[in-house]
């Protein structure tokens, strides 16, 4: 695999509900606000070349278009985009990434579908069987990783290390925190707590040299104890999800609650601006980007549903990443620790 | 087994991190509120004393005291409280449960504790091999039956079936929920989703006369879309603790705001009741106790950490069980669809 420019980003122009809609003025933006980036935008040329010309002060002479013939429906499977995927927008973004000729992938598109690609074109880091989805989940000062998102189902303590390691190198290049603090996900914290994968990567993760905090329980994923919370893919998915779910019922109730009289809605007119400022560092849409963990190269999965804004965001994690040579300080890592667990 | 007077309720005075400071008076409040009533504080019999002579408007005709020894500790595991918890407020109050002389028993002790000497004492239901225990996770309108929270880390097929069944007679009993729904919690909603146990367990559930809606998502459990939601205990326990801890912290933002400025300040104070009004259903506290299903009688958790107004909630769930007999219809539940599935 040659070196690719890591500025250069190939964009799946069709991942996510809303197609070029979204994925080109978001590209547009995300290079304005960076401008060191650059984008191959990866889809049907004339409409992506239409959403273009809807979009002011493109910077053009950093924007490409490669044309793609298909497009993957949201729905499709590992299977399905193995089999039928082959001149889809999804699957020549992430060959690009293979050749070399970009330096990350994003891609809105189905979740089984980009991995399945992503391993197939861009190829698992040595030593791992599967990658592992990551998300940033956000805190008023902070943002906690998570991963495996569903990936995994069935991990073995292996896998949760390997998590571990990942997570942690990732949190420290992206956001800049110096060693950061890495939880396994547990029922309890003591030692004895948990079924036997957890217990059996707890005692290896105190042997690596990571700052490995030990078990924490779900509500630390919000309490900023850690910066890294780690595990299997099932429950990870569900606690994302859910956690989504409540987050949304609490702001409409709240919402509702400011509009119920009008001594409320005039209140809400005074507190507005304080309660808008409290609550846009949360909002899920301003850490979009999940990273697809033990790649080779990188390969970000924007959310189905994001708005322009949310695949913005998407676009300049995955640039981030990619700079700072997030799979090769994991490959790394994982040698480093490989020899200190065999020595 | 005798059968117990149901409105009889032997409370563990000393269960929770507060103690009988917390424990007597919610037994007092409890009984004022449903006046059917009757309550056994089990514990040391000076400390109980000394609470209810501080509780104004007491029933104490309808108030007995059971002098216990000891107290298990908050942290003692399951072979601790079963080594050495012969003579603890827990083991006495369960003991009362299984000897007919209460109808339900409530203890905010430990949760592992609780479980082995529940096995041990009041016994389990036939064809069940451990019990599962449920919370109540609080919706604006409605809430939702969520089960296992931790008592079975890993689960078969078998066993999230069960958990279905006890889910769905429990909120049909206690909510008055006619043919509540019941979903099954994965990681997407299409039938090859998931791991062996929950795609295995949803085919089952399928055949069986419950109203099963198929597979949910995390953000089901808040959407109003399933009285019931069933998961493994690892799972449910990190969802459960992770939803505590993000309603925590966007309560506190939210409170910060309302408080960051002189005008959010009156905001806060002109929509002060309609927001407390929309937040006062969501308040775990107002549905406290937890039901462990599978046991031959009534023996429900409070939380550790429980107030007197929280513990008043489970003291009153307890009740509500214990009157309707939800363990002889989980019974009967499972021996008819037992005849089902065998037929």
């Amino acid at each position: 695999m040659t070196a690719a420019d890591p500025a250069m980003l190939a964009i799946d122009a069709h991942g996510g509900d809303h197609g070029v809609v979204v994925t080109v003025p978001a590209a547009v933006a995300a290079l304005r606000t960076d401008t060191r980036l650059q984008a191959v935008l990866v889809g049907r040329e004339p409409e992506i070349r239409q959403a273009l010309a809807s979009c002011r002060q493109a910077p053009s002479d950093r924007i490409q278009i490669r044309h793609a013939e298909d497009i993957l429906p949201m729905d499709a499977g590992p299977a399905t985009a193995l089999r039928r995927g082959r001149k889809s927008s999804m699957w020549l973004a992430l060959q690009m990434v293979a050749d070399g000729s970009a330096g990350a992938c994003v891609s809105g598109g189905g979740t089984g579908a980009l991995m399945a690609l992503g391993v197939k074109q861009v190829g698992l880091l040595p030593g791992l069987q599967r990658p592992a989805l990551m998300a940033w989940v956000p805190l008023p000062h902070c943002r906690t990783a998570m991963l495996d998102l569903g990936a995994n189902l069935h991990v073995s303590a292996r896998q949760l290390v390997q998590f571990a390691v990942m997570g942690a190198v990732t949190a420290e290049t992206a956001d800049r925190v110096e060693n950061p603090r890495v939880g396994l996900l547990n029922v309890g914290h003591e030692d004895g707590k948990g079924h036997e994968a957890v217990r059996e990567a707890h005692a290896a993760l105190k042997e690596l040299r990571l700052n490995y905090v030990g078990f924490v329980e779900g509500h630390d994923i919000y309490s900023g104890n850690v910066d890294v919370a780690v595990c299997d893919g099932f429950s990870g998915n569900l606690i994302l999800k859910a956690s989504e779910g409540l987050a949304r019922m609490l702001v409409n109730e709240f919402r509702n609650a400011l509009s119920s009289s009008l001594a409320s809605r005039l209140g809400a007119l005074l507190a507005g601006p304080a309660i808008r400022r409290a609550l846009a560092p949360l909002d899920p849409a301003e850490h979009n980007g999940a990273p697809l963990l033990g790649l080779k190269r990188v390969v970000v999965k924007s959310h189905g549903g994001a708005d322009c804004r949310a695949m913005t965001r998407a676009i300049l994690e995955a640039g981030r990443e990619a700079r700072r040579g997030v799979p090769d300080r994991i490959e790394a890592s994982m040698q480093a620790f490989q020899l200190e667990t065999e020595a």
